[in-house]
Formats: C-alpha cells, sequence, structure tokens
C-alpha cells in the first residue's frame, strides 16, 4: 500500500541481517518505530558509519579503522608467533584468554566447497605473502592454526599446514581435547579419543 | 580499542533490536561488514526514512504516512464495523482472510500490568473517542474484539467490553475453536472444552 511504503521497505531491508526472515524483520520494524525510534536513528547512523570507516587491516586482515590494526602496531607483540583464525569474533576469543601474545591473521571466512569458498575467498594468497615477507629482526618462529574445529575449519587448517610444509616453520594446530569443567561421561568419543591419543 | 570504535558503535546499537543479544549482535555486525555492505547502506537510509515518515493514523492508530491511512479512506469498507486488534501484524493478518470488510482499530499493545501497560499505554481513550464520534450516516453497529487468545489479550478484551457495555453496541469477539485442519485428539483439553461450549 502506498501510504506504508518506506514501512515495507524497511521491514525488507532489515532482511539482510543474518538469521532474521519476514517475521521477525516485521517484528523489528514494529518494535523499532512503536518503541524505540531513537535506538533505530542511533543504528542507522552507526551503519553509515561503520560502513563508511571500517576496512580490513593490511598486515592481518582483521576489521579496523586504520591501515594496520592496533594489534599489528603493537611493538610488546611477539612478530615471532603468528595465529590464523577464522573471523574477528575468534580472534577476540583469544585474547580475552590473555595467554597469547603474538600477532594474528584473520581469514574472514573458512574453505567451503559446498558454499563456493576457496583460497582466493578467505585471502589465503594474502596469508602465505604475509609469512614470505621477512622481517630481519624478528623472525617468524610458528604459525599457530587456530581455526575452528569443524570439518570446514579443519579442512582449511589442512590446506594452510599442506601449503606451508617447506618453508622451514613450526605449524602447529590447537590441542583438541576434553574441555575445562567437563566429565568424562558427557563428552563426546572422539574428543576422549583425541585427548587420549595426545595426553601427555 | 580506538581503531574499532566505529565496529563497537554498530555492535551496541544492533543491539536496540528485539531478541538481539550481544553474539548476535556481532555476528550481524561482521557480516554486513564482510559480505553487504551495500545491504547496510539500504538499512540506515530505510531506518532514517521509516522514523521519519511513519507515524500513526489519527482515525485507527495502525503505520501509516499519512494524517489518515488508505483503510479508513477506502469507501468501500463498511464503516458500520471496527475491528479491535492488538499490533498491525495482527491486522496483516485479518486481511489476508479477505472475510472482513469493516474497519480497524489497532492498540498497538495489550494490557499488561506485569510489565506497567496500563488503559492509557494503549491508546484506550482514543478507542472508547473514535465509538463516541456519531457518524451519522453510517452509525457503528459492531465492535469485533480480536485481540489475542492470550491472558493478556483475554484482559483486554474483557476490559474494552465491559467499559463499551453501556453504548448499545454490539460487541463480539472472535470464535474460540477446534483450528481447520486439526485432529481432536491432538487440541488441548482447553480449546475442545470452548468448541463444545460455543457449538452451533
Amino acid at each position: 500500500m502506498a501510504d506504508t511504503r518506506s514501512l515495507e521497505r524497511l521491514i525488507e531491508a532489515l532482511r539482510c541481517l543474518p538469521g532474521v526472515g519476514l517475521k521477525s524483520a516485521q517484528r523489528m520494524a514494529f518494535h523499532l518505530l512503536q518503541h524505540d525510534p531513537h535506538g533505530a536513528q542511533r543504528l542507522a547512523g552507526a551503519l553509515s558509519e561503520a560502513v563508511g570507516k571500517v576496512r580490513h587491516c593490511s598486515r592481518c586482515h582483521t576489521f579496523t579503522e586504520d591501515e594496520v590494526c592496533s594489534t599489528c602496531r603493537d611493538p610488546r607483540r611477539d612478530r615471532g608467533l603468528l595465529c590464523v583464525v577464522e573471523t574477528p569474533a575468534d580472534q577476540a576469543a583469544m585474547e580475552r584468554t590473555g595467554a597469547y601474545k603474538g600477532l594474528y591473521f584473520v581469514l574472514m571466512g573458512k574453505l567451503s566447497a559446498l558454499d563456493g569458498v576457496g583460497p582466493r575467498e578467505i585471502g589465503l594468497d594474502k596469508l602465505f605473502e604475509r609469512i614470505a615477507e621477512e622481517d630481519p629482526e624478528v623472525p617468524l618462529r610458528e604459525v599457530i592454526l587456530a581455526t575452528n574445529f569443524t570439518a570446514e575449519g579443519e579442512t582449511t587448517a589442512h590446506v594452510i599446514a599442506q601449503a606451508l610444509k617447506d618453508h622451514g616453520l613450526q605449524v602447529t594446530r590447537l590441542a583438541r581435547g576434553v574441555p575445562v569443567g567437563s566429565e568424562l561421561e558427557y563428552v563426546d568419543l572422539g574428543t576422549i579419543a583425541h585427548a587420549l591419543v595426545d595426553r601427555r
């Protein structure tokens, strides 16, 4: 209807959000217009600002507003370590542990033949270029593959490990094992089997 | 971090959407920036436009861009019938049936003591004013209460019905009964009991 065209456009536009279908988009649009027009205005501004400002770090590929992100610029980081993760959310999880002080490379995805995501889409060339760059002061010693432990994440880790075989680098993978705080009885068999093989 | 401030603002702003917590907001922000910046821009525009243009119909309270919505203006509508619904989504569901040709009043909510939503918040005054307005050509004959069949919806319907008792109007409620296409065995007992009492 002509008199609700901007409402319909808003519902349609909300469907670009992942996991939001027609019903959720309607509910969101009605909620914003009825109860939170200020939130809607703030969201509109934040969207424009983020799309305009946020880009990829030229070193590690994560989101940043600068040419090189603050992690890559940080002089206290150990430049001999490079941790490869799938997403900025994974990077944030690594950071929250406080147990890692090296640098990152964020793939922004994972290899997935089903979704047509190949090595180029996740910037593997850039990763290999980055690794090939020699820093005369602090040479890269180790690449830690911290992709997810899903089928696609494992494939991605495997492909990267294969490609790095002849670089003379130590290539490691996060340890698989029993999660902290869990009872063996309720842990799946594959995980226990891995924990047994990797026992130390 | 200073170099991701606009990203953090976007994640924070996305949380104004109903049902979106921190994790979903992060996922949405990363998805938009990585895969759909055009969708994000479109959404920003649609939000601003809708907040600027959409308001409430002065007659029926639904969302519209005009002073009076197209349904209220439609001369083919039966002005003797008024259907009271909770939301524009409910109104749209009624419209899709094609079985109703009267006018609407959209409460934009329901009475809910727990959430502090009283008669004023859902515009009951406006509804009663609207009902009291006499149209000399087509007097209002019937008010159909089509609020939801939840505790709050039933309360809302009851309050409206009580207030309209002395207006000399026919006040009806949508029929409760067994849904079309369902098997008695799987229908809840309350519904069957109602269908039995209201048998015809």
